[in-house]
């Protein structure tokens, strides 16, 4: 069952002090935030490596101007389209594209969308960012 | 000037081998394009180290349930709005949305958007994709 | 100054129970050295960015055959001396040695003698592992 | 078998030129020894991943005063002495240690190692720092 829930946490001063200034550089306005983070960045590591179902974004660079590249991207997404919730499309510049792929899935099929897209010849650099699809995250 | 070049690679037929395993796990279809990958992800992480000019994806995840939130991210996103591109934005179920925020601009300001995102209570998880704006990455 | 000092973290039930499963497969005891280590691995990150004074463990690998190779390490460590505490070296097999390298001293110049060595021909592998000179860490 | 083996890589000349620059920063005097690098990084990643024999370095800091503390730890070095080849300590300063454990074996169990030792109450920071056996990297 969910519900708040209090512990306490014992720490040297010192350490304290820095945790604060650490957490005020990323902009956080409290302990207990910043401290559900940390725990929450584990966590979607772990799902990631267990292969869990997951969310996450698959993003590339490419120049639309070799068409065959863009069908061979377009077929890709067809192929993996149950994976893929929606893409999002940028023009940088006269050349070169932006795309990010939201994706939710079993997380090593999401990789090998991911690793698919980015050994296409044209595409530039490709990450994949692992993302966690909510649950149990409170 | 721009242009294809051809340079030798010497390697140890061991290593090459274990290489083409590799490649072909990512689904390389040849030995140069994996090559070039290599070089783009390491010029990927220097412009982000730098400060350049960079693009990349912020990916988070929250509950829309909490009115106050969704009025905080909306605001931090207002403040930042010369760095945000576009937004994509996904119900994953009843309670988690997945919002994708497509940005350009100084790596160090895409940071610290990046950083008062994750930063926002009720924000569960946010991650930085860091990519490229593409120029220079042939 | 230093000394304990206690304070509370407010958490859902879930996300605390997932944080208890995680810190048991890490071997951790209680929840508190979870979290300080949490804490330090930010701060150990943030030295090494910054160009503070840090410690750490170059480890390479190389085939010792190779007499130049042997020469162009020594030669290498000691042009950095300052920054070498000692070194660990290892016979892996007929060919392969490991050497693991203590070091301390500023970051960027830690940094710039692993380049340094894992850019020598012959060396196969080379990483650092970045710790702290452990104060302030308590 | 081995031996050594010549192929070509065809690249745009901008990211070439972008490429020589990084190598020259990371003190890298020819192309193919950075090249044949990024392959041996990706192998080294692979090999312990997949639960391969390895070899590496664990790092961690702690404070020798705390007499329990250094029992604890030869305790564990002592029960997965079979992974350990040899131990570096070294006196940082009146209170911190840094001790560096050179080990090889099955990767999941070094990993298990390291997990234990750094969970060690009182050990401040922990690294594994992961490189292979040699083998198959010439």
């Amino acid at each position: 069952m969910s519900g708040l829930f209090r512990f306490g946490i014992s720490i040297d001063k010192n350490l304290l002090d820095k945790f604060d200034r650490l957490i005020r550089e990323k902009k956080y306005t409290n302990r207990s935030e910043a401290f559900r983070d940390l725990i929450r960045e584990e966590l979607v590591k772990r799902a990631w490596r267990e292969g869990k179902q997951v969310a996450g974004a698959i993003t590339f660079i490419y120049d639309h101007h070799q068409r065959d590249l863009l069908s061979r991207i377009v077929d890709t997404q067809h192929h993996y389209q149950k994976l893929i919730i929606s893409t999002q499309h940028i023009h940088l510049d006269h050349e070169n594209c932006l795309e990010i792929v939201a994706v939710k899935g079993n997380s090593r099929e999401v990789q090998k969308l991911a690793d698919t897209l980015k050994s296409i010849k044209g595409v530039r650099h490709g990450t994949l960012s692992m993302s966690s699809i909510g649950k149990g995250m409170e």
